[in-house]
């Protein structure tokens, strides 16, 4: 594995690579690697020549409120992960090359950020759209692979893709559960054993409202109240948003129909869950 | 030479060139294509293996009081034009392609377009940078031909590529001037007979700039009032502006130095001249 840190060598080498034919997959990260990164890693390995992986964390993603200087990091464990699962590059450039003084062209994301999780966090999706066209350009990945756990910003990067015509592949790869449904999450570890317990609840009462939809339930309204009774009921979490939305447009659905994704956040004590199920009627 | 309206089958065109190791030299055009653009095409056609023009006005760059449905089209013309200088790949998208209902995300640039043109016509360059974002990702080319007759979009491109990691090398070409100086314009031909022999004198002016800086001048404001004076006193037309600005920053300067811009435009009866000259003093 080669680490670069200059992203005019970086983008100097995947032009050779291009030039040769070889398919580049991408790994955008913010590093502190888990079980989440690794498996984008290997479907990446599985279906490209080349694995890029990307460790910028990226101010501009970062709310004021969100203290973008506290992220965690770990370069050298990240390292030897990356390393472990088989990615040939690993770009890691300095910040001060990704924004220069000077930096001056921003981009505004006007649809599907106003939603979910998007809603707290004002700006998020800029930055995120805009470190994504950067990256884009100098990786010049064929595919780029983003986990649906956060769908929204999967549905985002849709249209960063669809809206600039960048001439990649977005592959996203479906949530990693533990056995018993839950989400996996680095959070997890911050929940009480009673809280664990409860957790699970949060993939059960989606997948009981994917059965009353097969079922022929079509009101939006009814599925909601049925899911957040069944948290209400089971677990000790205070509901953030349960929420039904058109996908990947992210627009408000009374009736179901199309594409949809069923999204849900919850805040327990210390570790706030998110968890998501999407489903096309045909 | 071929036309294609076709967005995807563009790119794929493209993608089918780079993986053979061809050189694409891009030449973006809004049509009604005069000797500026096809001095453009001519320098592209020797510096590449492949040459691709666009031909889309773009309606993001156009202000509520700019005429973007009056603005001229022929593309027969065009397209005969285009053929005659060598051009290999002439790209015409179709509006509703390159903007689709649900197009949302926005690029606003913050420097280098509060002065010189960019100054009466607010959002202008937003739309330039979205359009080229688009195009770039569409064409792929290794070099992008832009005029220095409109220097300021020249530096907000270099801004554009510059911030957002193109893998495009922006190839500024030098106007192209009549024998006595005049810039070449298709507004030229709205000159009366008395301003058309006044109108060298805006180069000439700039000109003279030149040679008293040579001689040593290094303040601002007295070059620029003695090039105010010299076009008041020669010309009928009214001074837009004056400026020289740092380039391609496009920031005030009060002590020449390093590179920089002297620019002008110069309202006449029927039409608005503007010219330019850039100096780098070691």
């Amino acid at each position: 594995m080669k680490v670069i840190q200059s992203i005019q060598e970086m983008q100097q080498q995947m032009r050779i690579m291009k030039k040769q034919g070889y398919e580049i997959g991408f790994v955008p990260t913010m590093g502190y690697l888990h079980e989440g990164h690794l498996t984008l890693v290997e479907q990446a390995r599985r279906e490209n020549d080349v694995v890029v992986m990307s460790i910028f964390v990226n101010p501009l993603q970062f709310g004021p409120n969100e203290d973008f200087e506290r992220y965690p990091r770990d370069f050298e464990r990240d390292e030897r992960l990356a390393e472990e699962k088989g990615v040939d590059f690993l770009f890691y450039p300095h910040m001060d090359d990704m924004y220069p003084e000077g930096f001056s062209i921003k981009m505004t994301v006007e649809n599907r950020v106003n939603v979910l999780c998007g809603e707290s966090r004002p700006g998020h999706f800029d930055g995120v759209v805009t470190v994504l066209a950067k990256l884009f350009n100098i990786v010049l990945p064929d595919r780029a692979y983003f986990g649906m756990k956060d769908a929204q910003q999967v549905a985002v990067v849709e249209g960063l893709i669809a809206d600039y015509n960048f001439p990649v592949k977005l592959v996203p790869v479906k949530i990693i559960r533990e056995q018993d449904g839950l989400a996996k999450s680095s959070r997890n570890v911050y929940l009480t054993d009673k809280e664990r317990s409860e957790a699970p609840q949060l993939f059960r009462s989606l997948q009981q409202a994917a059965t009353t939809i097969e079922a022929g339930e079509r009101v939006v309204k009814k599925i909601i109240d049925s899911i957040r009774k069944n948290i209400d009921k089971n677990t000790s979490g205070k509901i953030d948003y349960v929420e039904i939305l058109s996908y990947p447009d992210l627009e408000t659905l009374t009736v179901l129909e199309g594409r949809f994704i069923i999204a849900l956040a919850v805040q327990f004590e210390r570790a706030r869950l998110i968890d998501n199920i999407t489903i096309t009627l045909e």
